[in-house]
């Protein structure tokens, strides 16, 4: 593209309006503005998850890798996000959406979401920031006592203070779990009077000064997977990621926890942190905390609980005590993009101490000097958004009232669920539920009763397909668009520990109901008994007629 | 709180309706929205870049730590942030807000804005995203072409492939730093028939298995801090960032590159590493990518090139030879939030090879199995937000030659401002622009003149005194409010390696005219001798005279 002057100078003005914020109402931005809110409205109305269009074809809207020379008007890119993007999206908000932690949000989100846009601070430094840097210190204050509850004198003193951190606002769980064990991995080979700490020796050196073989973390085989990338981004490796085995309740077996514990010290391996769940990612289930933290203080190291799931239950008086034992926590990982109900990119740790967050402080000579209030000194992030806003706006506008409604009628309608399940001689109930995550599979109660009592091949047989059967049966749900689970694997005792693929459910959205609910079943019922092509039912009659 | 049935019920009513799509265009919502907008608006057209107000001040405001008990009206809220949060935030989009990296929107990125986060999507998997997973690969592969420019093929066989990825999206340009080192580390220490893989075994087990005893990354001493962290996180240890000497044009000295490497090698420290900068943070220099390149082949190591700021100079016909060898980097970061003129919250990295980042995969039972397209499965963060729909927004709708226009008026303009500076006799230049960032220092010519001359002790006197003169500049012009530059400090060969602090201009808003330049040197030189108080200028003279 070569331009004449006459041309450049014509397209440099109106690249100048684009930055410019339109006067008149009227304007072909604002129709824009107009058309997308009317189409998004219509969109958020709707009670369909996904229109049925196979990825493969999807893709051939988004093919071409080369960046287009000339410029198009918005109005073309609007009509085509709308047709090609919107129209190919997943409604996460809609009340058959249950399959994973994608909820509906309060209405409110968006427009106070433009300020956030408009706006476009960085939260690195205060310098493009200025008023939000409170209140972001403001919202992980408040976070902090929802878990820890310390005194009026306590944040008096810390909340605002440069050189103390409550916590750290991240873009998500993963970096909160990341930022809460890179802290506690810092602290373990903290500096020393002849060694200047991990920080700037590296894993190796804090390993040879403190005369450790290695370096561990350990958790339930229900931990989340961002633990494991944890440990391999922290040079610890996946196999210093020790995965306790479960009891029947998916919570971590306190007794193989202390014996590992005991041989890791044994081989000398440096214990970094201990991690809780308070709330798995596959069966929300909460370990027991309070025994855990026991055991952490036993063995001197990191107490961590990833909350980005369950913390919030915290509001319910009704529910909290479930997880009794989190205020002992030396970190724990909230995600307000879950159960705080903020938009996608929002996860926040707080520390127990004001002091932790030091052993990761980096500073620079034009920003996050020492001694500045810049937040980005203590975070894994650089430059971040206002999304602290936004959770702001959440914990103000709903209240502990609010959340806490929100979160009992979750947990409250799981247990409904699991009641219905167990009562449908189709389904079989995988987990008890905690909070409000169950898991469950399509297993005739015929089926059910027979591998209460059949041999060990039998039940391998008629689990392997189940498992088929149930990997089909969520595919072909989720490709029909009306309703979405998701499915996993667990290794319950009850079947001697054999994998068996398992639906998901999430309870999170407010708005779906009981009979929301009996649909879903109502369609897998369908699904599974309408299958000529595969013929799932055919085979597990025939296995279990076989024995 | 103690709520009655009928309360709760009532409660829960109203918090249904806060998640559902408000039906009338005349619900107090709307209206709310409405108030927000045109709040925005006049904010967005005043070119003040903040109101005095002292932090402290500010932070009075947001000083409790207690989440409420009681839900408030959104509309109460609203009031509360454009009173308290949106009057004391920093006018980033400002004109004369020319201090960093954060600039004017395109004012379409408001309306299409709403889009992702009504949508709120969530791009770890195809399940919660559908159509803006091959969105975001089709992003990340036009910036792989611009970057890389490879074959139609290529693309064709890569973009969508669910084994490869070519490149990650990420929510900042520290993200994408660390995501390009931790794939040199553990390619670096890949599995061999005898090892399992670094991120198996950890560091430890890497260097061991190797035969190294540490490991290293070498990069510039203007190289980002976010390289520091990098090196800490990844347990390498911020003495293994190895700073290299600049020249006298900031560049990183060759030479010492060189040797570097090669004292490294001897002492059989694995180099994982060189990272090259275009477009430095302090001076907007872009290193010899081309030599790096050859050291990088020599000594056979990953080659990175930290381009957050400067990749888009690569749309410029003109300026574009600047980063000439940028192309056989390994891997290049580019911040979509700087020049691409995103929102915050969006960095990538793109690597030559698609295979590159099989280095850090991680998979679950649940989502990013192996041989899905989720996108979660080769990037550090979990859950993330469709902020690629802004990118290619961008891009589609300013196109190549819209970018083009940026970039180089952005550089022309910061030609002209330092020869404004250096026509001025009260101001000196402290480096010669490269692409939109300059930094310069308040220092009359007779002092200039008078520090060419003076000896040591009286060279190391003057530029303290100038050191804390252009601090106290910087800072009370910011307060002030009418423009905004940062500082930064320098260790100039001219003068003896001596650090000074200087002043740093950023000019990549649009709006940003040659008039209001020359108001912001008019402001710094009224402040400089109205300064009563400090008597920096009567200390000045006093100095210069003494000799």
């Amino acid at each position: 593209m070569s331009l004449t002057t006459r041309q450049a100078s014509a397209t440099q003005d109106s690249l100048l309006r684009v930055f410019t914020v339109p006067e008149e109402k009227e304007s072909t931005l604002s129709r824009v503005e107009q058309e997308i809110s009317e189409n998004l409205e219509g969109f958020l109305q709707s009670h369909i998850v996904a229109v049925e269009k196979d990825l493969a074809e999807v893709e051939k809207d988004f093919a071409d890798a080369t960046i287009p020379s000339d410029p198009i008007f918005v109005s073309q890119q609007a009509d085509f996000l709308l047709e090609k993007l919107v129209a190919h999206s997943v409604h996460t908000a809609s009340p058959s959406f249950v399959g994973h932690m994608t909820s509906a949000l309060p209405y409110f989100m968006l427009p106070l979401s433009k300020i956030m846009i408009a706006l476009n601070q960085n939260l690195v430094k205060t310098e493009t920031s200025k008023s939000f840097t409170p209140l972001e210190r403001q919202v992980i204050g408040m976070l902090h006592r929802l878990v820890y509850n310390s005194d009026d004198g306590f944040y008096d003193t810390f909340m605002h203070d440069q050189n103390h951190a409550l916590g750290a606002f991240c873009s998500g769980g993963t970096v909160a779990n990341i930022t809460a064990l890179w802290a506690a991995r810092n602290n373990a080979f903290a500096p020393t009077e002849d060694y200047p700490g991990i920080q700037k020796t590296g894993l190796m050196g804090g390993l040879l000064h403190y005369g450790y073989r290695g370096a561990a973390i350990l958790v339930s085989e229900r931990g989340h997977y961002s633990l494991k990338k944890t440990a391999d981004v922290l040079g610890l490796g996946t196999d210093n990621i020790i995965a306790v085995p479960t009891n029947d309740n998916n919570q971590i077996c306190l007794t193989s926890l202390g014996e590992k514990c005991q041989e890791l010290v044994d081989n000398k391996i440096k214990i970094l942190a201990l991690v809780g769940v308070a709330g798995t990612t596959e069966t929300g289930t909460v370990d027991p905390l309070n025994d855990m933290a026991d055991i952490a203080e036993q063995y001197n190291c990191h107490f961590h609980v990833d909350g980005a799931w369950g913390a919030p239950t915290l509001f319910s008086k009704k529910y909290a005590p479930l997880l009794a034992g989190i205020e002992r926590a030396d970190s724990v990982t909230i995600d307000a993009h879950k159960q705080l109900y903020v938009p996608m990119g929002a996860g926040i740790v707080v520390f127990k101490s004001p002091s932790v967050l030091s052993g990761v402080e980096h500073h620079a000579n034009y920003i996050i000097r020492k001694g500045s209030k810049d937040l980005g000194s203590k975070t894994l992030e650089g430059s971040r958004p206002g999304m602290a806003m936004l959770v702001h706006s959440g914990l103000k506008i709903l209240g502990r009232s609010g959340y806490e409604l929100l979160i009992e009628e979750g947990i409250n309608k799981t247990h409904r669920f699991a009641a219905m399940i167990k009562n449908h001689s189709e389904f079989e109930l995988c987990n008890e539920p905690t909070l409000n995550i169950l898991t469950y599979r399509y297993c005739p109660q015929w089926v059910t009763e027979h591998l209460k009592t059949c041999d060990e091949a039998s039940r391998i047989a008629i689990n392997e397909l189940l498992n088929r059967f149930t990997k089909y049966l969520q595919k072909i749900q989720r490709g029909h668009g009306k309703a979405f689970v998701s499915r996993t694997k667990l290794t319950p005792s009850y079947y001697q520990y054999q994998s068996i693929i398992v639906f998901r459910v999430v309870l999170a959205n407010p708005l779906t109901s009981d009979d929301i609910l009996a649909d879903i079943l109502a369609e897998q019922v369908v699904l599974a008994n309408d299958d000529n092509e595969h013929t799932f039912m055919s085979q597990l009659r025939a296995l279990v007629d076989a024995d």
